[in-house]
């Protein structure tokens, strides 16, 4: 892996470049589209082609349950197995360890909101952790069969280096924004404790895998530990550095906590900022200088009925980048989502057509909500990275978030 | 509408021949893929474009509960609400009336076969009619909201006109394999009756709406009733010829009733085979000298695993025309579904990929899935509509059931 970099904005951190991969090259900043089992959920690999997506990323933990990896060392690979020849990112499965423990324990994402399915915080649905981490590792209840496994820095090495993805991460703890102080420290200290495992055993097989690892940066809001994580990172050798964990209870936490960590960073290294991906955190983190995010949010809003929507199409005071389906005032209403995008949803279905797909929940509704978002949110990267090229991030920034 | 017979066969009642709408043009035998509410289910228009498709038939009932043949009006009519502008058939709602009336009771299919999806039978889930039926019509409790539908003659042929496809139905009453004599005669005199109301409400616009109408041949299993039936619903001055209703209990008692059917239909009128459509049944009926078809059976069999295959790719002996997906042997295979199929699912992804997808529940499976064994019909018809012309049909027909 090589990262070039071609932009590097003299006013704030965004910096636009490219990650070359023995699979293509990724143009950065970039927001990668989630192929949790191997597949953007709603989408196949044409699609995602046809959306010109550059890579993606695939969930280690769903895919050691099924197929599981073996299966798909057999059949060739990930890349093979999805006929998707592009670079790939597989995760290390440390993120499942918040989301199905601490993070369904008290019911609350990344930043701190509360997850946006559960409507109700009923305690009965809330308490039974799925996951349970110590220094041995992550024991997990599998989410579909409830099955036990567990996962430590050797296991999830191996089982990405059999997915064979192009961009591999160390395994982490994702800890929860009401994690204490206590909690956080130890926590971040096994997570230095596993990177360091987890290079030893990448580099077994690093010449024939040719994948490269990043490491992850762990401590939650605190100032102290999110210094001492970035720097001890940072001083591995990894070939890019994942920012991860909580990051706060708000937005102004999230961007704090970057100002905190990124200037410690190698500047030649690539930054990915773990599991981020609205349009306002694109524009701020990219400002903090993240090379790469991931994110599921496209697609499951789009699930839900939100699709995104350009300032100029002027959607509600409470949320101007998206309208609600579901909402009657679209069943009557022969505008596309938006009249700027070029997806074949736009340029060929109705909002009172999607409406309807959505209240007969028709399958062709989640498809072409998909493709709607996930190209909204391709086609704003780029413009993201011709604003840092051209040197207008600011205005384009100003034109999105103030419009 | 225009129907124009290309090629009739010497040695049986297979031709070949153009339906001509302000829509475009069918060629015939065809296999109408069934698009329910508006979509063929997991696919969209564009789809049915990329795979060549004719004409679609949307169902009446479906789209008067939702979105409303109002709403679709207001939208400028079906083909534009679905962005489909080729031709288009729609229903009259009376299968529904079987479907969710007798055929519930019954659990029980057309002809005869108990309902695939249901494992049991268990009384509770059988007793609860949801249509009935007399001389007014058939009240429906919605499958989906419960509320009260009332459906007759009239209102059926206005919503058609409201929804504007090409092709409309009058309304019947489609009797369950387990009617005895007395009640299908009974329910064939009502469908008479609802034919002249329905020619009657049809005329008073059909300068205006372009429309098409199909009277619908009813009289179950019972000869002298199909005979009947098959004169006066000839005698009417229909656009075209439905047969519709009870088929009897099994593939052998189809034929014969066909047998008795077809002869008496007018030579010049397309003739359209209600709600069948498997491989065996279209060679099968095609050799009747039936023109059209409508199904779900390749959408739905798709979504629970059923994939369909060629001869060449030699099936199991139980059902050589279909692979189960779900099956473990195929967990490792990198052979496509079929390898003489050039759809999207079969030209980039393996037979394990796609077992992967089906056991994880991804909604890609449930697309691609679909899009296979729709293309695959589409094409199998296109190869009988060629082996007529090419007096090869004979050949065809037994490469295909005797392989």
């Amino acid at each position: 892996m090589q990262f070039l970099i071609k932009t590097q904005s003299k006013s704030s951190g965004a910096r636009t470049g490219i990650i070359k991969t023995l699979h293509g090259a990724i143009h950065t900043p970039y927001l990668i589209p989630v192929a949790t089992a191997a597949t953007v959920r709603g989408l196949d690999q044409k699609d995602m082609e046809s959306l010109g997506a550059e890579v993606l990323l695939a969930n280690t933990y769903h895919l050691h349950l099924k197929p599981g990896e073996k299966t798909i060392k057999k059949l060739h690979g990930l890349h093979e197995f999805m006929n998707w020849h592009k670079p790939l990112f597989t995760d290390s499965g440390g993120f499942q360890a918040f989301s199905l423990g601490y993070g369904m324990e008290h019911n609350i994402n990344k930043i701190g909101s509360f997850f946006p399915g559960s409507k109700t915080t009923k305690k009965e649905d809330m308490q039974e952790k799925k996951a349970v981490i110590d220094d041995n590792g992550i024991r997990f209840k599998a989410h579909d069969s409830g099955k036990l496994v567990h996962l430590n820095p050797e296991k999830s090495i191996k089982i990405q280096q059999d997915l064979g993805a192009d961009i591999i991460l160390a395994l982490d703890e994702c800890t929860s924004p009401l994690s204490d102080y206590e909690y956080t420290r130890n926590s971040m200290e096994r997570t230095h404790k596993w990177a360091l495992e987890s290079l030893k055993w990448h580099k077994k097989k690093a010449k024939r895998t040719k994948q490269a690892l990043y490491g992850i940066i762990q401590g939650g809001e605190y100032k102290d530990l999110r210094l001492k994580s970035a720097k001890f990172i940072s001083s591995l050798g990894f070939d890019g550095i994942a920012i991860g964990g909580s990051l706060g209870k708000s937005k102004d936490d999230m961007y704090k906590i970057l100002d905190w960590v990124t200037p410690l960073l190698p500047k030649s290294k690539p930054v990915h900022l773990l599991g981020i991906g609205s349009i306002e955190d694109v524009f701020g983190c990219v400002e903090k200088g993240i090379d790469t995010f991931d994110c599921v949010l496209p697609t499951r809003v789009a699930r839900r009925g939100s699709l995104f929507i350009s300032p100029e199409s002027k959607g509600s005071p409470k949320n101007k980048f998206r309208i609600n389906i579901d909402n009657a005032k679209f069943k009557l209403d022969k505008n596309p989502i938006d009249k700027n995008c070029n997806c074949v949803a736009c340029k060929n279905y109705s909002r009172a057509y999607l409406s309807h797909l959505f209240r007969t929940k028709e399958l062709a509704y989640y498809r072409l909500a998909s493709l709607h978002n996930v190209n909204f949110m391709l086609r704003l990267m780029e413009k993201i990275r011709d604003s840092i090229d051209n040197n207008s991030f600011n205005q384009l920034k100003k034109k999105w978030l103030k419009a």
